[in-house]
């Protein structure tokens, strides 16, 4: 059975952000040999009420028996198909700095489906080295590589400044999702879905967080 | 003149999280030499509403003045001061793999105030090495290390296994505020602030952008 957002509507914005927490704790009981989980349970462990997964689940046509709570690998496996990992993405990362080899490096990311195909920088002393055994190319390749190997995301990791230009490239060669670590706003044609990762925006978060916590000791 | 919330009560999470994204256009602003902005460029560039962003700002008294738009040097400094920002940081990586690495050597970080002291792990192959001249130490000098040096930030980048056990050790060594990078939902006093970077999360949200988009493309 496919699993597909009920009603014609899209699923909030809310309810996306909280599909990656419930696959994460639910994949952790997977591999704990869990078979079963309550939804008081659940609900504790995701500081919602049940009443409220209960609604974010229905949104997918819901799961889960009343009086039995969720059967974990049935969830697993219906969390697996609602976030599209039951598939794999060919990636490349442009930009292969530091947080475009640290990426490269995280291994996790290929366990979940996400395959490095390609590392791409303007950088001559880059250009030619590899990572884990992929190939860090001349930018100036990329039109050529991405006709050759159909990529589903590119992850752009370059400085502010070259980014929304690296953005509208990549778009150009019909690349159709990026994840983007510029801390910068890029903006994309509405038929290419992005996803930030602004590290300095949390950090900034962190910091109001701090002051709070420092003027309200309580 | 201080900035505070206004009210008792806690500004809103949301409200919370647009404030790096204003900081980071305002400072855009300032960095090339804007002086005004009005209302309406601000809500077209933010993408919210005139008023949201006039319902934001009152959180902390407001802002700006009818008809005239915002000072940008005033709503820069504003901002600063309400994250917190306007202070200095010091801060220490916990985990000197990958991710650790890469945070370390990312120096914006450093212009916002926050300032790197040390890393630590575990693996003696990294031990006694340094990034960009700040040492990686054993993490068993961690609490000498925190006695003479006060930290306001521990950064955890270890793997998931160990990420408890460092937040736990690091709360025991007074450090009150963590920025989590690895992929697991830290849990921590409520006297400590914490700001997760759950890299994964943000690259299922993706994969689940792209799968929406593949099965509705108009």
């Amino acid at each position: 059975m496919r699993i597909v957002a009920k009603e014609e509507g899209k699923v909030s914005d809310a309810v996306v952000r909280r599909l990656p927490r419930y696959y994460r704790y639910v994949r952790e009981l997977m591999r704990n040999g869990v078979t079963r989980v309550s939804s008081a349970e659940l609900s504790k462990r995701m500081g919602l009420t049940a009443s409220q997964i209960r609604q974010d689940f229905n949104c997918f046509g819901g799961f889960g028996q009343q009086g039995y709570g969720y059967n974990v690998e049935e969830l697993y496996e219906q969390l697996t198909r609602i976030l599209g990992l039951d598939e794999q993405y060919n990636t490349i990362i442009i930009g292969a700095g530091n947080i475009g080899q640290a990426i490269a490096n995280y291994t996790d990311f290929e366990k979940d489906g996400f395959i490095l195909q390609a590392l791409f920088d303007i950088n001559p002393r880059l250009i030619g080295l590899a990572i884990r055994g992929i190939e860090i190319r001349d930018i100036d390749e990329l039109g050529a590589f991405v006709q050759q190997h159909p990529i589903d995301i590119a992850i752009i990791a370059t400085p502010r400044a070259k980014a929304q230009e690296v953005a509208d490239m990549v778009v150009r060669y019909g690349i159709k999702a990026i994840w983007n670590f510029a801390p910068v706003d890029i903006v994309v044609p509405s038929d290419v879905v992005i996803e930030n990762v602004h590290l300095s925006d949390s950090l900034y978060t962190l910091s109001y967080k701090i002051k709070e916590l420092r003027s309200d000791p309580d």
